[in-house]
């Protein structure tokens, strides 16, 4: 998965021709529309962290996952990078001003997830049963 | 790419355990915020459209990435698939009333998106300016 979003990633980052803006503006929603950048940010929204407390705060994540999402936030400008020159070195990863102006657009994202879980579920599982009986729709 | 993201959704479909409802907003927040979702339900929210106008409309996105994120959108009730018996058959998508409650959040992650696009891309520069002087930093 790390390698397929991180190389997906880059292969994203050559923008040409006519549509060059609307790929930029594309290539930007492709970082910031990522459950897993998501998550950090909210999470540096909060209090500057650790990359083990990120790791252990965002369930599911690997640390290379972790290590690319980071990486990648940081190129944008949305989190800040901090090491220090302590045994063992010590890396506080914090949000940068423009990273914080994400907080409304991402809260808003997930106060809605979290209000309409119950509804989504709820589709899914009549979905999954019409499929059982009617079997998968053509596109 | 395609393959990865269904086989991915599918994986990510499991929820047990003490975690399974915090499990839950993170499937959802994997479904919504995903970039071709979110460009799918963005296009929807003004009209109703057509696999063919979609997939016009979606620069970049594949036939079999556009049938999945479709066939997830109305997993999740987000949007309804009308079929009409016409030659050639014609499929309509259109967002359910659910779907719709995510106009204003997916509107003002957009709108983030394209007011700060220049800012990424100035950053990016920054950043692989750095890289090419100090190479790559350590997670």
């Amino acid at each position: 998965m790390a390698d397929m979003e991180e190389h997906s990633a880059t292969a994203s980052d050559a923008c040409t021709g006519v549509d060059r803006q609307d790929c930029e503006v594309r290539q930007i929603l492709d970082r910031v529309a990522d459950k897993w950048s998501l998550l950090v940010i909210a999470l540096l929204d909060e209090q500057t962290l650790r990359f083990t407390e990120l790791r252990r705060k965002i369930d599911g994540i690997s640390q290379r996952m972790l290590t690319v999402t980071l990486r990648q936030l940081e190129r944008d400008g949305l989190v800040e990078r901090t090491v220090y020159a302590v045994v063992p070195p010590r890396v506080d990863y914090t949000l940068t001003p423009l990273g914080a102006t994400l907080h409304d657009p991402i809260r808003a994202l997930v106060a809605w997830t979290e209000a309409h879980q119950n509804e989504i579920a709820a589709a899914r599982a009549a979905y999954d049963a019409r499929e059982a009986t009617e079997g998968l729709p053509q596109a």
